[in-house]
């Protein structure tokens, strides 16, 4: 299978998603790094890109100079990842959209609803991939819960009940490093703190599992850290189109955490939980039965969950080969295949959509509103 | 030391909550079991009691004949335990004070929050003891919680998660079930059934541990199994007078989750995390440091850990004798001993506002409201 | 039911097991403290005997007053328990079963195996019961698990793999503490140190899950603190009569392991997996299958799981009620109902022949011998 | 930095193996396989290796065209992966080091204990770089623990207890498997089943981390499954160098049990604790303190640790990146840097002669027996 070229913005060297994204897109050799603007110093960011392999003339100084350089090739790269601050996905993931790219984009892949929906209206025209990083997804684990709901193992779905909550924003005498600040100052972070960085994973991953969306929402956000404007801890009650209850709790400051993310579903014959922290086993209790302890690898799962997975039964996967495993979808798409499961633009907008209404709940002491975005009301 | 004398009214043959108030009265010799009126048959309540030592003429028909035969007695029970059906509970504990007695009241003390204040009004005038039956309050390993938190070690709290959460009613082919269906069946549970079941063991560990009361919150109750009238699972976020944020999640159609009750708690220097079903380790982590996990019985637990526990380190002890702990509490307390962290009617009473006040949230779409009783406002 | 009378030799104030012991005759209502010599101290045993409610006549000042006390008494004592140093143990509970009482011994019950032959051939021609406390086999799940085996769900058995490795003798800098120090003293402790403490416990409970004996065993001790003349790590590879391979571990120097006792069992359809910290859980997996968490209290567990358990499942019962547990079978056997699982005089004596067997096999390094005792070959 | 060349033999289309050299020869960008010879049948393994990315000229059809083709060659591979059968991994080896390249081999490096100091003589005499791929020891937190025993942090090592021992062997109906059934065959597995596939793996653990060498060994092997004729369970018992008592259980008959790696470190001022399928995590105990719970990426781990994890704290890297970070060595070493850690010849051999001294004492009943190769004693 001849090798797909790829492209990066931003992920430059000392960046912490960078790396994974790298390892996830050469990992199974699907993709080779052709190109790329890895930094916002275009001296340092060619430099870098040249040392892992990139050919000078597609060594970027910046992502408007990329975009013209690759629209004009007939080599031009398959997919480029948008791996930039928050506050350029949107403008860079329209524009390579439009010259008619692929774009895998990180999260949040845009910071307002109505970008949000911007970029699915492009994304539809333009008949190319936009693709979110929403990587918990792509889990060989979280793959066989959806298939499992998806085929009725646990009947109707009940309720879902997913944290993502970690102490490592807990020590306020570190309140005022940058690399933390940031995160909960408005001007940086836009409209919310904790909840958009960490809590639109659990809720993705909620809505992905159920095979189903958000409708409405209520929010209590707190700033338990006094000098924080935005939230570093919040509680978000929800319901689904199909009448699902939802409880998601994200919280920073849960010192003793430290990925914290786990998800619980429970449906009428059945339920299931899962956490990051040992993404290989799901925990499966058949409604009057012994919980099982159910083994990515083990024989038996669906297909979703066995072409996601490497290595032998109990021989540990990690988050990089779940980065990997978005990759390894992404490659088969370009390739022509079909996969449902990859998060898509319409994710992403829905996301933004809960964010801007868990804020407004919040702000109105936890009222019920809508949490779609606009154009799928 | 002379053993005391003890009653219990209810708790008949055949009853869950009877054996564990036996052996929590006399795994540690501090109560012969006197008196009693175990059961609503009276023949087979009073031959019960007689078959567990009971001298015949104290082997009462009712509560009533009960009372008037101990009020008459030199050596009258120190202690009665009510362990009858809910409705009674208020009837019952506040004639005893009344008479004198020193009582421990099973959960809930009362069916609404004006019995709760009037049992505390007959309490405090009657100089007698009441107990409520929080008996995972009498873990060794929260009372060293409730002391790290009272010693500052985990400097002002911040946040406190805690979930009592079960799968147990999680079958709706079962839901008819006399034993399940009467707990979502206003006539039967009163105005709340999960959470006023279940939900008000973790909010009083919340204020145990904090050391503080809650003073407002906001519920999102739900009938995940649509013939229930009642909640069978249910959101509460709550304020504590100090700022402390809370979350409480209680739900009895979590298929998978056996009993389902941990608490977390996070304060400024540390985190603290502690479940029911391994009661005797707490893991803590101080601010930027390891997870350490503590032991019952280790070396330099509190007075409070250490003289609740009767087995060396690792040696586990279980819910029967946190039950026993109360009893042992209660015995130092009837020889004159102080006993703070005895949970009293105030804290019954508590209960009750919280579960009004959660109903009348949940009513409202989420309205914040006050959970104080009345007479602590 | 009459409850029945109990009396203890050993156990007095401060001893860490009087206190187990207490609890465990008491805790069911099937015992009264009746008649004690607790203490060496006759003056201060007679005053802690009568502070737990002992008659001052049957508060006794030794072991031979007791027994002939209670030999001309026609309210005699039902059962005997006996908690004193472990070089005691032979002569006491063989007065006590010559005289025709019921006798419980704590384990070692000799420290010979001359003498376990003796104490056997007088047990048999007594009459009465002489229980030796491997408590560990009275927790539910223990039980559950023999059944198991006995009722063919692992297959035949091919293997057990069993530790009691603690890490509480680890100090070397605390290895003089006369508590620790004994215990590898050939003067007081006999022929071994940690084999015979724990060891014992771990090859008791693979025999009693297996349903078979020990056969032959391969020792290899080792002294890991050099002042130590007894070992405080040993290993004992064994076979049983029916072929099964045996791996048991015990250690005290195993720095981090609390209690440390655990049991692995696999036969030909089936694994399980018991840990003594966490003991209302058995790990269970079908050949082929998945693990299954079993649990106490849940439906369909064996009688004998069932009637050892008080409390729902999910509520926790720990060490000091398998120790009850032992009372509840002591209580229905003197009581004339068949109890098989009570561990006996017989196997109290195997693990003596064990002990003297892994002694010479270590000296021979690691020779295969017989572990039989001679009176059973 | 230039990235180097790679070359495999074997690990064709189809193998287990092969994906996760693959992987980890790529992950990080270090290697591109420049060549190879992957298949028995030499057309398939060309038309595999150029689907690869290999160009024509260097998908060779066997090892020795492409020893060869590549020893002509200016820009010859930088270091090739031996991935065959067992029984070839000598002759490949040895050509390849004398041949002046560098070598990756797969476990065992040889069947003989001759052969593998053939081989560990050809790896001096070259210069070259001949490592075996014991991957376990690459992942961070062995590293971190191999640090903590260096620098003194356990004091002197006493113990090590580890095991790998897992189930998949273990359904008798299932034995006639071809893919099982060779491993227990002496004309396809050589002198040992179990012990050679798994438990060597332990044992170079072992003295991984202690920094030691295994001395004398006694061992007792069972085939627990009648047909077989090598030993699917073996329990050894040894003594390091330095000292320090080991015990090592490996089986393939442990029903439930998973992976099943795992190990103990005790010493005399603290203990640890890993296991493989929770990789991420190293549970730490200095003497009479509580456990503490290491993380991968935590603050203050070694150099070692830090530089072989590629993602944040609690975000779990897994088995494929443990075999990365061989290479990640391999290529530093490559490049001229010292690597004290990556497992080479000497580790290769080592485990050879521990196997045969293994084998014959078990055929000695557990007569202690050197382990050591005879060139090292």
């Amino acid at each position: 299978m001849k090798k797909l070229n790829w492209g990066m913005i931003g992920g430059g060297e000392g960046s912490q998603i960078g790396p994974a994204h790298r390892l996830g897109a050469q990992a199974d050799g699907n993709f080779t790094l052709a190109a790329g603007a890895l930094d916002v110093d275009a001296e340092r960011g060619s430099a870098y890109a040249q040392s892992l392999g990139v050919a000078p003339d597609r060594a970027y100084a910046d992502w408007q100079e990329m975009l013209a350089g690759e629209a004009a090739r007939r080599d031009r790269v398959d997919l480029v990842t948008v791996a930039t601050p928050n506050s350029t996905h949107f403008e860079i993931t329209k524009a390579f959209l439009e010259a008619g790219f692929n774009v895998l984009c990180e999260k949040p892949m845009t910071l307002t609803v109505e970008e949000g929906e911007e970029i699915v209206r492009v994304a539809r025209a333009s008949g190319k991939i936009c693709a979110v990083n929403y990587c918990y997804s792509a889990y060989p684990m979280v793959r066989e819960m959806r298939q499992m709901v998806a085929t009725g193992q646990l009947g109707k779905v009940r309720l879902i009940v997913t944290n993502f909550s970690h102490g490592h924003h807990g020590d306020a005498t570190d309140a005022d490093n940058p690399r933390v600040r940031w995160r909960y100052d408005p001007a940086m972070a836009g409209v919310s703190g904790q909840f958009a960085d960490c809590g639109i994973h659990a809720l993705h991953m909620a809505s992905f599992i159920a095979g189903d969306d958000v409708s409405t929402l209520s929010a209590d956000f707190a700033s338990t850290i006094p000098s924080r404007v935005l939230e570093d801890d919040a509680m978000v009650n929800f319901r689904m189109a199909g009448g699902a209850v939802g409880r998601l709790w994200s919280s920073s400051v849960a010192i003793g955490r430290q990925h914290g993310f786990d998800i619980q579903v429970f449906g009428e014959t059945g339920g299931l939980r899962w956490a990051s922290e040992q993404p290989n086993q799901v925990y499966y209790t058949p409604v009057g039965g012994r919980t099982q302890i159910m083994e990515k690898g083990e024989a038996g799962l669906s297909d979703e969950a066995g072409r996601l997975s490497r290595v032998a039964i109990a021989h540990p996967e990690g988050f990089p080969l779940a980065v990997a495993n978005i990759y390894v979808d992404l490659a088969a798409a370009i390739r022509g295949e079909a996969r449902d499961s990859l998060p898509l633009a319409e994710d992403g907008l829905r996301s933004m959509a809960a964010v801007y209404a868990a804020v407004a709940s919040a702000k109105e002491h936890g009222a019920w509103v809508d949490a779609r975005p606009p154009m799928f009301r």
